[in-house]
């Protein structure tokens, strides 16, 4: 029994997730069919490799990530299925699924007529095409009978991780549903007094552990759930107190 | 396994839906559960009448559509089920399903207290009607032995398609999550370039296939993925562009 | 196959809730996995605890219910898992999960490795130990080995529940999505004219069965679906026309 996975831009008002689950399901009636996210910014191709980077890794080999964020839709990229890491990877060929389908993969052009559902919409390929494709796979058909392999994949320039050090700097790569700041930087371990700097604004915070290592409303320095170095306010949001937004240069210093 | 689907105007942050899927489950352990939308817009018939006619027809046969949008809940309207193209239809009669189950149709009275859940609330038939009912259906038991059969069902008057022609007038019948608008008119072909018309503005855009036939941040007239001539802008909202909305009537001439 | 539900403060846009339905995935592939609500605001346990007990008494014997909402994570408090009402309750100690595990329980600390994710995420016990909590349970493994027993859990205090008399006063419990407004007070049946009063502001309203027992517009005082006594407006929203909020004390007296 497979698990089909869903990441999309089209929010939470319209019937087109619906239409591609039913697509999933009449061709794989047992799937088990799991929504990641439908809230991405619309055409925010690196907002949702993002989520789905962060959530693929979590389920069992053989899953099914459906993915779907394309404002190229009908034009000149291909539409793909990856095999990596025991799983697959549908939707468009625009960097969308490179940061979680990570390399070694086998990547094949959704071709076969069996692998889509005829007439495709140009604009709608997330029914026509990824759904139906992701049906197939979900019912065990072998990847390879999708369509000419190809050799690479577009790949979404990621910022680069660096290392937590006394004095250094990396970028802001996502801020969450709570306010949360993620940064590109690594650590698995934060302690003492911290100078934080970002687009001309300064803050004096803490390390620690966890929200409660600091009073209510206060500044957290702490590794976060995926590795990556994050800003907290505990019970509050370090993004409106910050005004820190992804993308944005993040200078760190030591102070004790 | 049968497969229930979901659409209503609960939103996001109630326990409505949990409850109607705990019934269900109660009943038809083996269901698949599909959300096709709660936010519809609280008592919007016509758009819950929408998403359900552009979700279900892409769900396998014997599928059971529970459809909740229901201003007159525990009033004078019947809660009935549908039999029509294979599939079940669970919800007040009140036009909401009407457009999705289209006729030849079997309809019934939900009274068989089987197929409810007493007491019944006079303001969550929801709960303790269509999601008993569905579950009853999903579990495999018989839609005739839900109640009565009846002759008709109200009927949700839906704007009336058309061909696009090279001058041509028609009406806005839904706006999606990304600002395009679908229009009554229909089309499998639009080329060249055409004059709109809509609520005293004017706008010059080309016909085409999909988005990136034209430049970022420009209108384009196109055949959508329901059949509907659609307008859209690359990249952006033809909805904030335009300021059009559901309702309105769109005129539509050739210029080359 | 077990059920497994989620109710979080997570909101719709991230991974985090992806990320914890992929663990229990890989624990127990068969499981039904449903969403109560992730929309719980930030930090709120009170308006989780809410949720949960509203939806998970219409779930099936066996279903296993995950709740975070948790701003002591990795703090002092524990993470738990409570068998009551032959169903399971996976989440921290702070009161979200007393009003839904109604006693008798058996409570135990997840304290054995096998119950958790290693490493575990401070911050994201969602994932690394309720995640991986709920698939054990799901997948069947008895709920004793999860840890040490304890005799009690944190209770969150909610409102007092009374009778709605002649003349009455109690509590806003909730406001939902349409508005409706859910107060402390418990009745089976209301009929009569009646004056409210709340926060300064007076209304008079009929009482009735359901939102067709008044005129589109006008408020409307009823047993409402979980046995409160509510205050709606028909088509419209009781919370826009009366200002009346959770948390505020309200005034019935029955004019005639």
């Amino acid at each position: 029994m497979a698990v089909v996975t869903f990441t999309t831009d089209f929010g939470p008002s319209d019937a087109y997730v619906g239409a591609m689950k039913g697509v999933v399901l009449s061709a794989a009636p047992h799937a088990v069919l799991v929504d990641i996210t439908h809230a991405i910014s619309p055409q925010d191709v690196r907002a949702g490799a993002w989520a789905l980077a962060h959530a693929a890794p979590y389920f069992p080999a053989g899953s099914v990530h459906v993915a779907v964020v394309d404002p190229g839709v009908g034009g000149a990229r291909d539409g793909i299925v990856i095999a990596a890491q025991g799983s697959f990877f549908v939707g468009p060929d625009n960097g969308l699924m490179s940061a979680a389908a990570v390399a070694p993969r086998r990547v094949f052009r959704i071709e076969n007529p069996a692998f889509r559902r005829e007439p495709v919409s140009p604009t709608f390929h997330g029914r026509d095409i990824f759904a139906a494709a992701a049906g197939q796979l979900a019912a065990g058909r072998p990847i390879d009978e999708a369509g000419r392999q190809v050799a690479t994949v577009a790949e979404l320039a990621m910022p680069e991780s660096g290392a937590l050090g006394d004095d250094c700097s990396g970028e802001v790569v996502h801020v969450d549903h709570f306010g949360n700041i993620l940064t590109s930087l690594v650590s698995d371990h934060v302690d003492g007094r911290w100078e934080l700097q970002c687009d001309g604004r300064r803050f004096e915070l803490d390390g620690g552990r966890t929200f409660c290592d600091v009073e209510r409303g206060a500044l957290l320095l702490y590794p976060g759930s995926s590795g990556r170095v994050e800003i907290a306010v505990r019970d509050g949001s370090a993004a409106r107190l910050t005004q820190m937004k992804a993308g944005m240069r993040v200078q760190l210093k030591r102070l004790s």
